[in-house]
């Protein structure tokens, strides 16, 4: 039977400050279509091959001319332009300028050699069939955009580590670059223990057997994060079994979340088997915050291991305060905020010292405001937290909260 | 040559507004695997088909026993038990409990017929190896959830129109629902027109031509909506070919986005394409934004077509700007609010009358401040929005904002 729990509970931030100060990572890369790498990290930084633009264009439509064709123009005085052609889209000018003499080009048209800028054909007023009138002048470079303005050859497009938005997709392609170099998705296995877990696809469990659904929610957080989940199926309460499919399951990830059982077998064999994985091993075990004080967060060969408890509220909710910060670290990003709403309690909501709390809330509008409304369980079902819309944190060492107290909720 | 723009500018809401007015989407369902609908919409109403828990099952570890054999217990006056055996996990206790009898029991156990209650194991002591005294009294249900306590057979397990969560999917597979009827993702079509665009894939276009990337960063933002892009490749600036392409194209989509071409021809074409589509056509032709101004909003058979510029700047902030509407309204959600982060102006932004403006800005830490320095690019180049880290939005008709104002910074 269970010995009284003799690990020491510490901070979440400081147990994930410990883990990120001994570990490394080391992500492989890959290269893959740049059209496909939406949200993937660059394993370095780019250069450009070519410049944008890669010729001068107008930024109107309008005329190409030599800008001292117009010194002095005015509406009184305008000066008068030969027009020598229009210039179709997707063409370089086929003859150049000469002196006295436009060419009628569109947004985005090449400029021919000897024209130095565009006059916007609103500026200007039809003579005769092939005659304009300017009238103003425009100065050397006005609606042009030179070649190489928006980025020259050689310089440096995009950093390493910089996460892909589409824009970034844009300038890649716009440059010719069709395939990058990212860093490889982390792979997250997910090992769930316990004699009473059978998969999620069993009909009619019999008397005493539950579905595995910690496998699932923590597949679907990895997705959510932008990492690659690794289902790797449920161990027995045997530790031989145990630990054989945690040593395999580990060799293909990189980062390893056990989910154990209820069983006191399954939460002992934790611990020595993650032991077992590789050095320096576990770092912290317990942490302040409930749900989720039982966890262990390891290191071993270099790749974090999280020992989360069996109910699935509990993984869930533990899970979620620490794999972000993993998943970030490992490609070298800032953690997102997670989205917050402001809400009014709804309840007073108590503290407990020397932990913090998690407490799943439905969002309400009342009069125009939003009113959290805490979701007590009792013994964290996972209905309640699909009933929830959010979460309230109650502060380590804090108050609580008092009905009608503006709170934050951190957003599913 | 273009005649002076002949379209009413009108609030980006209100054009908005108008289409939402006319259009009933009517997505299609599928059925897929719920381990895979991470973020997918559930089509209609889904009641559970078991209950959870299956069985009364204890909350602690302790030993089961009757209620009743415990009324008056205290640590001066313990009541003795027998201990009739040891609960293994995921089984269903072979005896039922006589009176004076506990079952050693775990987390998650299930109780035999005749207990009511569970006590833990710290308020116990070993007599002998068959015995306990029970130092207090435990209350019928105490440390037991009831079977269907969590969720009963029957009830609504999750509201139609719910976008799956992690903890959705572990709902649904708690109680053996492993394949959901979704709605289908919209499938936005990408069509671009131009003479002057060549696909992404071009080596060193000649000059006067550009790659086209709209298509691209057009997909990228479908994507991060989790809708399915569709490209549909490039038109060309002649009439006949652009209306086919577009026709063809409409037919497989559920949004139609048309990039159209820097060219004259091209501009006033999407007008004429978009006409012949369906009706009611064009609902709204200029947007007071910038960029964007010369936006077209339609509605043709019940399904939204967009006609935006074809400036890569200006196509994807205009997009940002409609889609998520769109793709929230398809799927019957509220639309999300996008992400925001407060910021220190570096500089005075004027405004202009009768237009909203967005600027791109790069974000940089001042003194433990967030400090917003606008980028002004001369003519919308797509560099310009690779190096911002957000968007200034300057609202319709206000002053501007001050150097050193505190502004909302709309994150990419």
């Amino acid at each position: 039977m269970p010995s009284p729990e003799f690990f020491q509970v510490t901070p979440v931030s400081d147990a994930l400050r410990r883990l990120e100060a001994h570990w490394r990572p080391d992500p492989p890369a890959e290269t893959i279509a740049t059209a496909d790498a939406l949200a993937r990290i660059l394993a370095s930084d780019i250069a450009s091959p070519e410049q944008i633009p890669a010729f001068r264009k107008s930024t109107v439509d309008g005329y190409a001319l030599r800008a001292s064709d117009t010194f002095g123009a005015s509406q009184s005085l305008p000066a008068f332009l030969t027009v020598c052609g229009e210039l179709p889209m997707g063409e370089a000018p086929a003859l150049d300028l000469g002196a006295g003499e436009a060419l009628l080009i569109h947004t985005g048209g090449m400029l021919p050699a000897s024209a130095d800028a565009v006059i916007m054909i609103e500026h200007t007023q039809a003579a005769d069939a092939h005659e304009i009138e300017v009238l103003r002048a425009v100065a050397p470079g006005e609606n042009v955009i030179q070649a190489g303005e928006d980025i020259g050859a050689g310089k440096t497009l995009l950093p390493g580590r910089q996460r892909l938005r589409p824009q970034d997709i844009g300038g890649l392609l716009a440059v010719g670059v069709a395939s990058v170099t990212v860093l490889r998705r982390p792979r997250i296995g997910i090992l769930s223990c316990g004699d009473e877990l059978l998969p999620p696809a069993a009909e009619s469990p019999p008397p005493g057997k539950v579905r595995d659904i910690n496998a699932y929610t923590l597949s679907a957080l990895a997705q959510k994060l932008g990492a690659a989940p690794l289902r790797l199926g449920i161990a027995s309460d045997d530790f031989a079994d145990y630990q054989r499919r945690a040593r395999d399951g580990f060799a293909a990830c990189d980062i390893l979340l056990l989910s154990a059982g209820s069983s006191v077998s399954a939460r002992d064999y934790t611990r020595d088997v993650i032991a077992g994985l590789g050095q320096p091993g576990v770092l912290q075990h317990g942490l302040a915050t409930k749900p989720g004080k039982p966890t262990i967060l390891a290191l071993c060969d270099n790749r974090p291991v999280i020992g989360l408890p069996g109910n699935p509220v509990s993984a869930l909710l533990v899970a979620r305060q620490l794999l972000p910060h993993l998943v970030a670290r490992y490609g070298g990003q800032a953690l997102a905020a997670p989205r917050r709403v402001s809400a009014r309690l709804s309840q007073r909501v108590a503290s407990v010292t020397g932990r913090e709390d998690w407490l799943p809330v439905r969002l309400s509008e009342v009069d125009g405001q939003l009113r959290a409304q805490p979701i007590f369980g009792k013994s964290n079902l996972i209905f309640t937290l699909v009933a929830a819309d959010g979460l309230l944190r109650v502060p380590l060492n804090t108050g609580g909260y008092d009905a009608g107290s503006l709170v934050d909720i951190e957003m599913f």
